[in-house]
């Protein structure tokens, strides 16, 4: 994505509705194939990052601070296009994933569906986690 | 989908998330196509009408009950997969989405992407708004 000016960044803060934590759920959709990748959460922090630099900083909630994705594991998010939705209240970020999105070491964390026996996990592990952390 | 058991249903809901107030995030995305329609909340009895019936039916939080999509606009969601991410924490939907899945008549709620301009509105509006609700 080209950079974009101070204007566009705070017209597109001042257009997002963040919930009484400060917080805004944020869908990374791979943009090409089509596929959700995950879900996870941002701050407007993060939400400025990721809009700053071009690559997805989400805010996480066990941790308390900002995640920018890939920075331990290499699987890195580059944003193509950052959108919202009708209300202002969820993200969808065009993304290109390096890698795997998944800290279990999937391609996306949507692996599990339901089946007439229960829920199945559908994905193969294409690396292994033990791999994805404690890389630069 | 065709109909599901009980004990799947049961093995789903024991499997997710909901968090304090009873919610978890839901993705819609057409089965087809891949595009992300929407993002809502269901509680646990969504999550069982969904799986029983194969309409999909979301919690409104603004109307604090069961919102079964289409029920006013006949723009109903049919399930076709449904799948939870790793941590059991946000469910995705594979849906077919009949008509416009947006109360502004749009195809999906996601019509708005961030340019050097600032925010921008990149759909059109495929059914007038006025059409969709008072419908049976």
């Amino acid at each position: 994505m080209t950079q974009l000016p101070d204007a566009a960044i705070n017209a597109t803060l001042s257009a997002l509705q963040f919930n009484d934590d400060g917080l805004i759920p944020a869908i990374a959709q791979q943009h090409d194939s089509g596929e959700v990748l995950m879900m996870a959460w941002m701050n407007a922090d993060a939400v400025r990052e990721t809009l700053e630099t071009g690559r997805v900083c989400y805010w996480s909630q066990s941790r308390g601070k900002l995640w920018r994705k890939g920075e331990s594991s290499g699987q890195v998010q580059t944003l193509i296009r950052f959108g919202y939705d009708c209300d202002g209240d969820t993200i969808l970020l065009d993304v290109d994933q390096k890698g795997v999105a998944c800290h279990t070491g999937r391609r996306r964390c949507f692996f599990t569906w339901v089946g007439p026996s229960g829920p199945e996990v559908t994905d193969d592990v294409v690396t292994d986690p033990s791999e994805l952390y404690g890389k630069s």
